[in-house]
């Protein structure tokens, strides 16, 4: 057999990353505020042992941005629910789910009838606490499970909730790492999400992770743009300030989120699902093995923003199991046991395999006419006989389709191999002088 | 939930529509003649309460129309089948199915092995008496069940046919009702067939109906052209005089034959299945339920004029249960029973919802950049929770692909709801000046 | 029921083939040398009776040929392995399969483990003796069935090989029969295979029968090029002397390769499956029944060429059982039992099929605007009743579709019914002045 370029070599990051996650899993953070920066603060210290610098954002509440306006930061120091005798109820420093996000102060005894106008319950999931937000209207509560509701004894109840809606800012942050060229690929995922591993401690770990990969990548051939903001507004105030340039030089781009659990994987088209995001995550997916293919019908996280109409970006969705497929999806049971550094690795290997492919992406040409002689490379078996043919037809039938028309991932569609394999086969042709890279085929 | 726009409202019209089809089904009809004249007369008188028109044209024998020249005109007084005993076996004033159409007269004395060559029967299926027509050729014959012939006793029978073939004209009628624009949409049967009451007493009743429909429709966008004709050499007369008018105007067009029963619905495709009027009533059709979708092949109405190459104009078929695929299709027992008001209502109101569609479609367009914040407009709920998202994702999809690259037949086709359903929440984008109109993507 | 034009009438040529099969089958044939010469003598003397000169062609060793480089040729006088005894163990005498193509000379006793290293056997096929070839490579080795191997006793054993490598030329034959205009139709298979009844005296034969077929043509439109040439190598080196008239001239192209079985029928596609022989000779072998059809990436014999990044001719490839998918492929059970003469006729009529259709293909369109009146040119009954329609629907189909879109392939495709049998329709349209035919549609 000959003998290929080297394949891939993947990272192994899952434990640093599941600590990274560990570490920001107990922040309570919301759209806005001290949350948001001090898990940006977190992840800036891991990425900085290399040298990379997370450059941080802040838009002015009551900013425009677009059809929308950046909201009041939101900052709580307590909040709780008490009996007459004093027991403490539910309390944030138990879990930050227990309140409403952007609830605004109350301090208040209440009948339990009263109480139950402001407690959220997921009845079909009676023993977790559901994750319940309330950004655009002021009004405040609080969130527990229903088997808790339920066993509240009638009485007095103080509601109290010492928190603070102000003219500040909403945050977010990019890493940008320049290529040989300015055309980008973006990867993003979103820090608005409190007490809740998969969605989404995960997302922002394994984005962090990536960025080391990437900043050690030599000879890169992308500009390579992260983002993390608050997820929808924070896309929104994005764009707002990016959309041109995006527009010039955005690739493909991938919306990380809920990337940490050990089931499926998942890929969350485009509008139209013909983008370049679209056809190379889908190819290595295919690639890798089992996964599942939601259409844009189907979307829920920033990929929404990406590709609204006038915004219209190449950007698609990554997910392991997606958000709402999974139950523990916005509950209490979302924590560091469903995710695991294997998961979280699974998700990194996939966005290592999907650079590793798009760098070495590009419309092949044969350099000669007709079937090159491949024996006499040493590249063939010179001995014919039943079956012999097989083991280098993934070669020949590159060569086939290597006709300026068709990119690695129309080739690994046509000719059903990897697209990380054929990377090494077009290296060997490359060598020797049998191919030539000629139009990205990207853009 | 926001509330959207005013749903469609439909007329109940069955019972009138099936109270017309009773009154024209026992006339005399054949491609030309008094027969055609009356039925005219009666379907204009029901439109004329509304003051709607009927213009009657007139096209002389002899005429050439395309390829086809008009035929003589046909009248017959009196055809039976006597014994020697003067038994009338039939007689026309029974089932004008008895003598075939444009029988030439006659008055002969026949055996029984003569009588038979010149009686068609429908062997499988015994009891019925079959349509038959003989348009082209000059002859005679007469139709009666083969249980009937069977039991037929050797002997001499009378034939008798009182008819005349003359210089007269072929009839056709319009109504056309204007709209803001000169745009056609055009719905058309035909009025050829004897006493059959699907085919084709419905077609005309249901056109009739909806003349009264578009008649009473303010600020109609499109101009309505409504045509009953004999079929085929009706509709070939009918585009040699009006083709180039229609190439130029016709956005879409249906053919309605057998609409009055009450099981399926069905569509015959155009030639190629690619027009409008393919795109829209299969929409429709979808959306209302089960239905069946028939390829150009299996045509056999005056879709085939209007799809014929050279003429290729954007029509369709339009039936409950198809010509050819129902048991009674051209027997006897295609009768008033076959039929229902609920029958002739449903395919009414796939018309009328097809006209609303029509009326309400174009390319619509985002005026704002990114997804709008529909919470601040009462259009989305502001506390965000598990499940809540569901309840606006119709909204939220037909914003996603209102980019200018969609008609309403193609939105409804993407995000998989029904077309007359998006209209309301058109209204309602429109209200709040998040959605324009654009072309109209019709023609 | 309307007359038509009068069907294809397909010559039996079977046991004809199968006899010309049997007389080339014996004879020792390798890429070069005297077997391919003494062939294709054979095969010039079969269709020289009817006065068809078959065109011979030398390319010299060493003549670069795009990437590769024309052999030496190869002769060989006698090869064998003996025992101490003289017992011969085999002798090419027996088989040609024997003697691995391309040995060179060797004279030596070795050991019973040494003999092994040269001999090649299927062991998954122990009865049989593999077909084995070694181009590049200067070896020599010997071929006998796995039985054989494992029954031969410890000892010593003389390898024999009288054979030469020495600068000759490569032999190829062509036959171009002239038509009507010089765009050209290619049939094409090879002559370098010893004796394997299969694969592949049955390309050459069907191939030769062929060209008596076409020779007899009167009025043909096509120029019919046939190409008899040893595989690979073979076209490879035709096609460097021939790749810019065939890019300018070629309409269509067919490989032929072992197509004498009584097994399945094959089509090999193109590179992309959009070219003409891919459109037409699919709509043959789904119109004659049952059918494989296998991707470019199944491909292995000359289409492989045809085919290549930067050749890119309209080349399909043409098998009953294809190489690769039958249990004798390779091996000494291809023999004259494997192939029939109903199995060479099968293949013979589809070619003459494919012919015919070519030549009556074109892109039809009507003469008159509207559906014809048919039965004023006897060409349609004049009774119309419940039943009669079909029997006409291929006419009146063919007629909705001849738009000046579709050539006849489309059409049959598009309406189900064998192209074969358009062709007579179509004769009686234009004798009815109703139809002409006009773009080719074929390049």
């Amino acid at each position: 057999m000959p003998v290929f370029g080297e394949p891939l070599a993947i990272p192994s990051a899952g434990q640093e990353m599941y600590d990274l996650a560990a570490e920001i899993f107990p922040i309570f953070r919301s759209l806005t505020g001290k949350g948001v920066r001090k898990t940006l603060e977190i992840l800036g210290s891991y990425i900085g042992r290399d040298g990379i610098q997370l450059k941080i954002h802040e838009v002015p509440s009551g900013t425009p941005v677009f059809d929308w306006t950046v909201p009041k930061e939101w900052s709580i120091r307590s909040a709780y629910i008490e009996d007459r005798q004093g027991n403490r109820i539910v309390d944030m420093e138990d879990s930050n789910l227990h309140v409403m996000g952007y609830s605004v102060p109350a301090d208040r005894w209440v009948s339990l009838a009263e109480l139950k106008k402001v407690v959220y319950t997921q009845p079909d999931q009676p023993a977790l606490i559901p994750y319940v937000t309330s950004y655009y209207k002021e009004r405040y509560g609080f969130c527990m499970s229903q088997d808790q509701l339920d066993s509240l004894p009638e009485g007095d109840y103080h509601i109290f909730i010492d928190s603070e809606l102000f003219d500040g800012s909403l945050t977010y942050a990019e890493v940008i790492l320049p290529g040989e060229t300015d055309e980008e690929l973006m990867l993003t995922s979103y820090i608005c999400h409190p007490s809740m591993a998969n969605n989404e401690c995960s997302g922002p770990v394994v984005l962090a992770a990536l960025m080391r990969y990437v900043n050690a990548l030599r000879n890169r051939r992308y500009t390579y743009r992260f983002v993390l903001n608050p997820e929808t507004i924070g896309s929104i105030a994005y764009l707002s300030r990016n959309l041109e340039h995006l527009k010039e030089k955005l690739v493909a781009g991938i919306v990380l989120s809920c990337v940490g659990d050990d089931r499926d994987y998942s890929l969350i088209e485009s509008r139209y699902a013909d983008t370049i995001a679209d056809k190379s995550l889908k190819c290595i997916l295919n690639a890798q093995g089992n996964y599942s293919t939601y259409s844009f019908l189907k979307r829920g996280s920033d990929e929404r923003q990406y590709n609204a109409p006038g915004i219209e970006l190449p950007v698609v969705g990554f997910s392991r199991t997606k958000y709402h497929e999974y139950p523990e999806y916005h509950t209490s049971a979302d924590n560091m046991d469903l995710i695991s550094p294997a998961g979280l690795q699974g998700a990194y290997e996939t966005m290592v395999r999907w650079i590793y492919c798009m760098e070495n992406n590009g419309k092949y040409r044969m350099t000669v006419l007709g079937e090159p002689q491949l024996g006499k490379r040493g590249l063939y078996p010179t001995v014919s006989r039943k079956g012999s043919y097989d083991e280098v037809s993934a070669m020949f039938n590159l060569i086939a389709y290597s006709d300026g028309k068709n990119d690695l991932f129309d080739i690994s569609r046509i000719i059903g191999a990897p697209p990380y394999d054929l990377v090494p086969i077009v290296r060997t042709l490359e060598e020797n002088h049998l191919i030539r890279r000629e139009a990205c085929g990207s853009k």
